[in-house]
């Protein structure tokens, strides 16, 4: 590194004064050991680290309400989920399923000519930096799943903290690497760097070997864009932006207006609109009685503050910049009412509008509010959904009699997860989940960052050809000492 | 599109004129016929094109000697080689396997909160277009391995033909085309272009949603920074470079030097020396006696004829860049000794003079050339394989006696595929096989361009959360229709 990167590390968490280039040094020196490790060995850290929060719940929580403005319930509720995916991932690691064993025998008959013997594995690709979030202080920040992921693939972590709570990151990292030397884990494996131009450093780092970004689309470009210039790319999992768009069929509407409305508002206000999954757009039919039911849900909805100035401000001009839309028309406004929390803002557009200008789909607005689309019939679902870009998740309400069949052929290409008589916000970590999808909602759709597919993310198939037995990694031996299901010869064999 | 695009369309196989633009709205419309159809269908027209190649071989194969130069065994065999790997994707993609399917019940004690019904299911992108290379006439060209995994995933295809055998493009082209037809696939499911600027248009055309590409580093790299300037980027999977280093350990080299310098020259000269994994670095212990070995052993090699004027040039001008070096010496030359065919070019560089000047490692000279490097002490060993940057293959010679456990360890982190006592080129196509690594050596080192996985890189993981049976995609529904192997609530299940 030159002299120039030395210059601009912040040192955070450890007392050494290290710079971020001698972090970067250590945390590969880390991965090196990491990767020799066993999975159980990797389960046990990140079981380490989930202990470790929960012993810690309460001080962490406490900062993260100062800092985050978040309640407190829904604080607590993130904290578990945030230890549950440690435990979860590190349990996926523990039985070598993100692995893929896959070994071919040597066979002189193969169709195309004789095949040597050749077996594959997924191994770590090194060092990963990851970016956090700040809507999720615990679960997609310090240690949240994408932090997870990596290290239950048996990468090491240099985490870039996000300014907007800056107190808890540097907790957070102290619990982690506490948790992870009583654990014996390799010293180093992770670490805290904070500033914005250490975050530009650390992605050009030539021993940095992947990066995990949640944010803003401007900010998930300008760094896809320096990471494509780097000399040599490096992978780059980026959720940046989506608009979450709910189609609600007519017999739907018509069935069950007020539960419907009655939902789409919770979904839009719960932490104060401040979810990537928030649903930005309502599509139903036209309905000249709809003020009622959203005059009658909304009274009910309550404020809240945001979570940075920077984020307020920039939610207010994105608003203040869809009032302006010709073609929009406010229906609901709580905003006025309140001095310095947000509360519900809804706007209406018709389907024909947004036909002509689809670019207003992408349109975030990253806070309390949303769209109501109002279609003057049913096929301009269809056309709606062939209009929007790559996104997280797209909605489904249907009765029936509806027919969305199409539709919903439509909307699996445009969207990670699509829900059904349900809302977006809410992402369980599972074994089927996907969060992720085409750009921008993320820069790398064959890729989840929620759930155990996350681990895959972090790994790469290397193959070794007439390797002997006592050469092979683990997972290879014909011997299979961890005990791994595997793909022999084109057959799946247990243990 | 604009007009500009229109004007630079030169069609190729079908009869209708129809521009570029026409051809990739046709295929994303075979592609939504296609993502429809059963893997059984999709095996059908696989195995539809295989049975094509078969027929047409004669006239086929005519066509490759004439335009590719290249011996009519090599081609007979590779001809084997592409219909062989139609028919295992083909396989592969009928009993599923690449769908993932990955059912989670809903669960109300789920450790995190309660849990909705969601389940997974890989689909495919969209449009791809597909680069083909100079080398492969067949297995990495019109309906080589990337177009075969496209096809296998539902995708359709639009190929760029290589300039080097435009004719045979055409005529493998018809016979895909003519197969399909009769196999009753969706119209416009593959289709041929042609043209340098008709390449670039390709990749920046908005419904294209992953392009394919076997190349040099530089006309990857120039896609590459295209595709990722795209308004909305999509999966590049370049092949771009490799050098492909081979490690000889000091027991295996004293155990049987003449029998590792055969195996090497074979490798080397084979195809003339035109393959992405011929070894471009053969590293040995500090040898006085090497050019003796060497000369017997290159006294069989024949000559042979480039694939094209431009990769003859290019080659010739690497080798005279290599001489230049002050570090090289000539070790062997054949190459004077004949007009208008290559023969055999090694040079000799000590391990010390690639230290100091590592990135000499990544220069490829693609044609029947090598570098033999003379380490004075084993250690140099392990600082060069450190010293390398992404690779397709790494090799490793070495007898019981000799530690190269370490080695092979470092190597995983720069390889995609380590060979043991034998030579890299040959690429089986199998269940285990890796063909891709770090860049430069691919662009998406988490992929495989050779063998069944390849067929993932053209899917994308879709969750349903609380779909009904009916909505459901076959894959996913509770009746498993297709009778697939899934992961349910975390256990696989055999149907």
């Amino acid at each position: 590194m030159t002299d120039s990167t030395r210059r601009i590390g912040t040192p955070v968490v450890d007392s050494g004064g290290a710079t971020m280039h001698d972090r970067i040094e250590r945390a590969h020196h880390a991965f090196e050991l990491s990767r020799r490790a066993t999975p159980a060995d990797r389960q046990r850290w990140l079981e380490a680290i989930a202990d470790g929060l929960d012993a810690d719940a309460e001080e962490l929580i406490t900062l993260a309400r100062h800092e985050s403005r978040l309640p407190e319930a829904r604080l607590r509720g993130e904290l578990i989920r945030t230890a549950f995916q440690l435990r979860l991932l590190g349990a996926e690691a523990k039985r070598g399923e993100p692995l893929d064993p896959t070994i071919d025998h040597a066979d002189r008959d193969w169709g195309m000519g004789p095949r040597p013997d050749i077996r594959r594995v997924n191994q770590p690709l090194g060092v990963v930096a990851v970016f956090g979030a700040s809507n999720f202080p615990f679960a997609f920040s310090v240690i949240g799943g994408d932090s997870a992921a990596a290290l239950a693939a048996g990468c090491s972590v240099v985490h870039k903290a996000h300014s907007a709570h800056p107190r808890l990151a540097r907790r957070t990292a102290e619990t982690v690497i506490e948790a992870l030397r009583l654990a014996r884990a390799p010293d180093g494996l992770f670490a805290l760097v904070s500033g914005f131009r250490i975050g530009e450093a650390l992605v050009e780092h030539p021993l940095v070997q992947a990066v995990a970004f949640t944010g803003s689309t401007r900010g998930g470009r300008a760094l896809f864009d320096r990471i494509a210039g780097r000399p040599q790319p490096i992978p780059f999992f980026g959720e940046l932006g989506s608009t979450n768009p709910v189609f609600v069929a007519p017999a739907a509407w018509a069935a069950r207006r007020e539960e419907i409305v009655r939902g789409f508002l919770a979904s839009v206000t719960g932490s104060v609109g401040q979810l990537c999954t928030k649903p930005g757009f309502l599509i139903v039919p036209r309905d000249p009685s709809i003020a009622a039911p959203l005059t009658s849900a909304g009274a009910d909805l309550t404020a809240g503050e945001m979570l940075t100035p920077h984020l307020r401000d920039a939610f207010r001009t994105s608003v203040a910049d869809f009032h302006r839309l010709p073609a929009s028309r406010v229906l609901l406004d709580a905003q006025s009412r309140l001095d310095d929390a947000e509360a519900a803002t809804l706007f209406a557009i018709t389907a024909e509008a947004l036909l002509a200008e689809p670019e207003i789909l992408q349109r975030e607005m990253f806070g309390p509010a949303s769209v109501v689309v109002e279609y003057s019939h049913p096929g301009q679902l269809i056309e709606l959904a062939k209009a929007v870009d790559g996104q997280l998740t797209a909605g489904i309400h249907a009765d029936a009699e509806d027919d969305v069949h199409d539709l919903a052929r439509v909307l699996a290409e445009k969207a990670g997860r699509l829900v059904w008589n349900a809302w977006p916000t809410g992402v369980t970590v599972s074994y089927a989940q996907q969060h992720g999808g085409p750009y921008p909602a993320t820069t790398a759709s064959g890729t989840t960052s929620v759930g155990t597919g996350a681990v895959r993310r972090f790994l790469r198939p290397v193959a070794y050809q007439g390797f002997p037995e006592t050469e092979l990694p683990e997972p290879l031996r014909e011997s299979n000492p961890w005990g791994l299901r595997r793909r022999i010869d084109g057959e799946w064999v247990d243990p």
